[in-house]
């Protein structure tokens, strides 16, 4: 397969790497992906994640397997076991079944690594068009807040959330970034701090329960999250504590937008409800841990509950931008989110 | 002075020893307190913490200096110093003007010794009032928020939210605790699950972000912080979180109750805008550090925003829940905040 180079994902001489999303930002650390079992393990423990990158880092190998030699048989069952690598983000099971078509076909070594590197150009094209979409709504001098990591690490290009955010500050749009550390795994605190610090964008970073007080005082004009599944009534799964930003949003009149690509909404799964939400380990709670250091501070037998995600019902939601368009609470209602969105919306 | 035990504080021999709240609960640590700059470094560090244990340590400090033979003017000097070591919350000035109009009269080193302990024996008893007073709030079978720590630990007595959980649990009223870890100082993680541990009360900690789609799930019953500062509006400083926990609760339709002595009201000052916050150092937001080891996962430049507190308008309380009874929000819009508290409400 040709070379590829993305900000958080490599393929060099047909070899995956993925760059070390718990190493950062200490660690600049790229770690190789060759099997099945390895590329699990690092989305499990969140060295890939981001809901794009996670869908496209599977295809990817699938492709380098298959033109390594694997058979139909085998790379059917790897898929299978890629799918199950993490349960709420849709891109994953949506991407892979664009591979397991190209694996039905006669040349499919050549098709899934045909496939494979146009999901990777679609999300680079995706990614810049929710951003095109998104800066519409984006008032000059804004101070935007922002939870997780939605940028050019979990994306092959700019970015969902982060990237409208990214563009608006290019258009001089953007006072300030709020970023919440989003606790447990500091995604704000470590990755979208080391993204807007690099691309020079004002920021200041907080711990999750300072943002309501910062809405109370006037200091948020929108909200920017991303997506990792949209139900076909327009409820969102994402990190969690999305949800307690829409409900702050929704009481202290913030706009609060949810950048995403198609890819990422679901019409056969009919609500919230229907999302299965990960549950995570203890130990991610009890303490901290990454190449920064461990801690754990709780006591030794704390129990403990770990939700990755929540789920924000489309009433707080005051507009979803994908790539093909802006869906509104009204379009929501009407029901727009109960078919495909693949093509120009309105 | 008379040998005197509490849950994290002692006087031995004539000396103050503080049990270091940023050990806990790895390490049950007790430093000396011999001076007056040594006391402020153990508030300032959160080695000392709580309102009203900020109050007494100061006071019993006082009290110490005085039978020491320390003389009138550098008493006074001291009381000064002592009052401006942490802004918000009111029972660390309330508490010292009582030992300033002890050192107005002649004995004073006996007076103030008198007061400090009387002070003490006060505080215990607010505490157990607050409770009693609380406990018919709770209904049978509750899962009860908490937010910080405000137990013990906290006060000389058994505490002032968590004294009511305490009290209701030891009548079997209590199903279970979520326990907000409170970042950035982990309170909860540490400290009030070390508490609910010891006294084998059901606990569950959870990230801040996560107490929204708890009570979405209905899983959350009523929602008891403590206070900093009751302004006259009654309105209310709390540890930062509070702000969004009331909110969240208003929106879900959860009883938000606030457990404070009479000591934490301050009729002098209008209302939510009129409280000093106390801005806390950026170390603090970008890692974590205690006994427990340390962490910094932030980018070296991150710029951060870290207040200590937040204000609850007082709309938000369900009630107020003090150790001179139980003000609803038809007595506080009726003004009742406005008058001091002392003596029996209702």
């Amino acid at each position: 397969m040709q070379n590829l180079n993305t900000t958080s994902m490599q393929i060099r001489d047909n070899r995956l790497w993925i760059l070390d999303q718990q190493a950062l930002p200490q660690r600049q650390l790229w770690c190789p992906a060759d099997t099945v079992a390895q590329l699990v393990d690092h989305i499990r423990a969140l060295r890939v994640r981001g809901a794009p990158l996670i869908g496209l880092s599977a295809c990817l190998l699938l492709a380098l397997l298959a033109e390594q030699g694997m058979g139909c048989s085998r790379l059917r069952t790897a898929l299978e076991t890629l799918r199950q690598a993490r349960p709420t983000a849709v891109n994953l099971m949506n991407n892979l079944a664009r591979m397991a078509a190209a694996l039905d076909g006669e040349n499919f070594a050549a098709a899934m690594v045909t496939e494979a590197l146009r999901l990777v150009e679609e999300d680079r094209a995706l990614c810049q068009a929710i951003a095109d979409h998104g800066i519409s709504l984006v008032t000059p001098g804004s101070r935007l807040l922002t939870h997780c990591n939605t940028g050019g690490l979990a994306t092959a290009g700019i970015g969902t959330a982060l990237g409208v955010i990214r563009q608006a500050a290019a258009l001089g749009k953007v006072h300030q970034v709020w970023v919440d550390e989003t606790r447990p795994l500091l995604q704000g605190g470590r990755l979208t701090a080391w993204e807007l610090g690099e691309l020079g964008i004002p920021y200041r970073l907080i711990c999750d329960a300072m943002a309501a007080g910062l809405m109370a005082r006037g200091e948020v004009d929108a909200i920017w999250v991303g997506a990792d599944r949209i139900a076909a009534n327009g409820d969102v799964a994402n990190k969690i504590g999305t949800y307690s930003l829409a409900v702050l949003a929704h009481y202290h009149g913030i706009p609060f937008y949810v950048a995403a690509p198609h890819t990422t909404h679901d019409p056969h799964c009919p609500d919230g409800d229907a999302i299965p939400i990960e549950q995570r380990p203890a130990e991610e709670v009890t303490g901290v841990s990454g190449s920064f250091g461990s801690c754990r501070w709780a006591p030794e037998q704390a129990q403990v509950y770990n939700p990755a995600f929540d789920v924000t019902p489309a009433a707080l939601i005051s507009a979803w931008v994908l790539d093909t368009g802006i869906v509104s609470p009204a379009m929501a209602a009407a029901g727009i989110f109960r078919r495909k969105l693949a093509t120009a919306i309105g």
